[in-house]
């Protein structure tokens, strides 16, 4: 039975192999950082990827996003449609604390150069949300710029998925979602192979339309339970990082290919869904200085790239199940309970490999 | 057994209801004709959407476009994005066919209002393509003006699908592609339907991430084959039509639903696959001329939207089916075949069943 | 000679006739309050645009922006791009504000709607910035959460122009930009009139490139100084309000045309500047919830939307000489300084009207 | 007096320096050609753009263009925007001879690369168009795919102006219109300079806001005849050729950088005017094939883009100039005449250094 993954017990998708961690640190030099508060009725955090280690600022990172679905509430994606370029790292966290890590991202990019909003230009934060209200008391405001901080500190190659960090208190397709992260590794060409990592803050789904490898999971779900969820309100913020030489204008493709992924695990999309994909390179870095010099190599030839699409919404698809699988059952505000996938569906083996959908 | 359709033997996708005649048709107003080209190296044709009986040209359909991936020849796009609406019926065909089709629009439409191009504006032509070079000699420039009038003049309630007219020559999964059509109705609230329509030009799709209601067909047919089909080099156009009162900017996001149907049946959409999609609807128009007076109806509020995205993409899906199911087996240019999927796996069925893939 | 204002000595541009305020309150219903920050190294605050005075959460106005270039960092247009509604006031500050006046809107929308986050979705906050690091001590983020509300409150028909604000820190071509405002009156056909306001944050420039009216001032005064000042740095938002009929679409085209009448004072949308415009509609608006019923109005018809596209146009290049010749000057952080237009070249009409530019 | 051109009589817009034609084929490589139809009735023709002398399908231009009101029939924009290379000449003609033209383009490929259509993928023509129909019997579509290859076989750096080509029937603010060139060379930094050159199909434009070197000529003149215009009925193609390298994003902001240069002689991009810009680079080319290397020079960084973007906008609005002033006056369809500017306005030179406006 090939889809149920071996390392770590949840179904796999697709038919590309996975990097080392089925991971997007999978990608040489992305780490992942996380703040989790989970206190009764405060049920959120911070996710933190560095897509390098050193100072995202003076050393910018080629990237590119996808707005699938705008409903939703990010900072940063005007600059970097323009640009092409990261100059922060990129964090994730609850609607409502877009705002006050907006304003950490600031104070350390300040930090550690201080002729920003002086002889040089400002910074461009880069926060993306998802709104966690059903576990956690968003109306209060309680992500703070420590936090932001703490979970930057915390990015490791080595990092938790599910019910942590700015997954904390997001739900899914009426179960527990979260933080997933798969890789996928693309051979361009005999011997040339790049690797595409995801990383999803997965806060969407109707019940119904859950789908799993293929299988209409929620629709056998949904009538057990009698239950229709209403329509969406979730949303879901899909990263990707490859060490492929991609320019700004690829990556937009590349980052709309995680669509492709999001649409099989059933989404369609949904009115109320911020879903909003971005893409990122760690081939090269453009310098914030122009004195400093251009990066010079090559860009993949576009006919190579149909096998990163590939791994883009495969890792994508992946993670977003990696999200649901490794989440816990998470009690919150006012006595709200979301169950994990795999407590609510025990048997869930079974169901996979079932015939009869 | 609920995933074969009843009707027509094909595997049937989704949970929505589907109208009548589960076809675009279905959307009262819109018909559908063909002209088939089908003779030794030369198989293709034309296909035309009239959204409405009338004069699209003083009667403008509401209309918009997402492009899902541009790597397409398509002409009318550009003011269709700015305008909101269309003006010509919609027109497909082989991808060195526009030129010709677009001018037979521009003569029909001159035809019909003599005053295009003096008193009032020009017109703008609207034909999508596929390239159709498998099968037919596309190098022949062979589709006429005097075949998209036939097809316009062909168009009705009923039509046909599969290799026939647009979809003549088209490929798809390694197999006999072209038109498909669907329908599914959306309940918005209580007693509250509209029904949206699919009409796709299938011309994409690499064998082995060929996905049938979930089930990876292409994964197992091409292990059975031992041959991978390298890089997308296909399209797909996915013609969406409601009669739900939505405006432009709405229907554009109705238009990018499209690309959760095709996503699930293994499109990434592939570097060299022009995947385009538009919508129209037919509950109002716009008319020409300024003295007229302007349509004053309510929109749909935008939470009840999100049943119409559902409807969308299974119906864009099940188009998708259809055209591989309707098709016939096709001989073409220098000894090229494309089989039916039906001939090449006439037991589908039990496939299609299947618990083991 | 037609081109000094007759209220308020300044160069009048175009042909169009302004509303009686000459201001964006000259559509009805919109208001603008400022909170000013003017002490020492701080120079800097909060300007509120208020499109109508009710609960804009509730009753949403419809709205659409154009990026002209992207340099900037605001909060809230993928929302509004998908959506084509405001649901929040509009706030103007500086660049390292955004993130805290985002939360006091934030807080404010969930006071006057405690369903916000639980029952209903969340909200959208929406802010615009410039940087004035040149007089203000950016890196200080002293805007509070205060300011955004003591703004919102002073919300009026009347309010001042120039350096207050989130105008007090700007600068504009070398001089002290801020906060400009100007109208006009569109007769779309005999007896029928729309008005078009603008309100804009002024901070770009080049000193050369400076056009005053048509007259190359920027050319003459760059000449007496023998500076240049560099690249472009500054940034500009331009804000237009309009009593037409126009949906979503239709503003976002109306929002474009800010970037002519921006081209005809100086401006080549200069790399560094964050060039943003929106234009919203008070004719109508749009229920928060789908139970209420939708605005039923007919929009206006697209061939008599020509003379809102040279209004706006117009009010916005008015606008920019507004905040020109309204502000004074400003000593801010480190001895910098920023002249007013007005202080620098006291003999501005003789130059207006010179012959020998 | 600074502002009338020395070498060809016609008044001189901005600061930057001409290159030695003041054309688009000061940058290197670049050449055009005309074909120009003048009989009575049909008063049309077409104008082509080569990039390069070689091969453009094989040895692909990078390119970007910016829709700035998309009313306008053009083809190859889709694709151009996707993959952010053109691999045709750029062709402009009138709006009913896109079609033709398409297809003379699509020949004229598959002749030099058998394989297109075969192994190879299809073909991409780029013909951008306006309505030149008060002068011309645009109902006849007289344009003949030979005339393309005419235009194409006739590309030069030196080429006529004006009346010609695809500019023969075309119309600028009630004036005779057409053909216009012009180039600016910026100094990026001392001793590093690009050219960046436009050419104009200059077809739109109301009277009373014609603008002339910041004079408001129209203004005066539509006094003098009493006349208004109605509304924006024409067009503008504005193409630009840089021999700086850049990629197609930065290319993209470039190309925007044209609606300065046009909003300068009067335009606020009217409701009927596909007014559209285009730019590409010299500096290096994409292979087609994926075997062949890819580039890998450095593009410039973005802090030294800013000459570029007032080099272009320049460099159009010179363009406009030097349409209007280089035309002649042309008798065409039915009895209807358009005076050249330098007819109309024998004294223009009085006008243009004249205080009183």
């Amino acid at each position: 039975m090939t889809n149920i993954d071996s390392a770590f017990p949840m179904p796999r998708v697709g038919r590309l192999p996975s990097g080392a961690r089925d991971a997007i640190s999978d990608v040489a030099g992305v780490t992942v950082g996380h703040l989790t508060l989970a206190d009764g009725d405060c049920q959120t955090g911070v996710t933190v990827v560095r897509p390098h280690a050193g100072n995202v600022y003076t050393d910018k990172v080629p990237a590119a996003a996808s707005v699938i679905n705008g409903f939703g509430k990010s900072i940063g994606l005007v600059q970097v449609s323009e640009l092409g370029v990261l100059e922060t790292p990129i964090a994730l966290t609850n609607t409502f604390g877009v705002g006050t890590v907006a304003n950490a991202q600031i104070r350390q990019a300040v930090a550690a150069n201080p002729q920003i909003g002086r002889e040089w230009a400002t910074v461009n934060p880069l926060v993306f949300e998802c709104n966690d209200g059903y576990l956690n008391d968003i109306q209060a405001l309680a992500v703070s710029e420590a936090d932001y901080l703490a979970a930057y500190e915390a990015a490791n190659v080595d990092f938790a998925q599910g019910a942590v960090g700015a997954g904390r208190g997001m739900s899914s397709f009426s179960f527990k979602g979260g933080i997933g992260s798969a890789s996928r590794v693309a051979e361009i060409q005999p011997g040339q192979r790049y690797t595409v990592g995801a990383l999803v803050l997965s806060n969407f789904g109707r019940l119904p339309l859950l789908t799993i490898a293929g299988r209409p999971f929620g629709k056998r779900f949904a009538e057990q339970q009698a239950s229709e969820t209403g329509p969406e309100k979730g949303s879901i913020i899909l990263l990707l990082a490859t060490d492929a030489p991609l320019d700004a204008r690829q990556l937009g493709r590349l980052s709309l290919r995680a669509a492709a992924g999001l649409a099989r695990t059933g989404s369609v999309y949904g009115h109320g869904s911020g879903d909003i994909a971005m893409a990122f390179s760690t081939a090269y870095t453009v310098p914030h200085q122009a004195e400093r010099a251009m990066p010079a190599g090559a860009m993949l030839h576009e006919a190579r790239i149909d096998k990163l699409f590939e791994a883009a919404a495969e890792a994508c698809e992946q993670a977003i199940v990696a999200a649901l699988w490794r989440a816990e059952t998470v009690h919150g505000r006012d006595g709200h309970v979301r169950q994990a996938i795999t407590d609510a569906i025990p048997d869930w083996q079974q169901w996979l490999m079932a015939r009869d959908f």
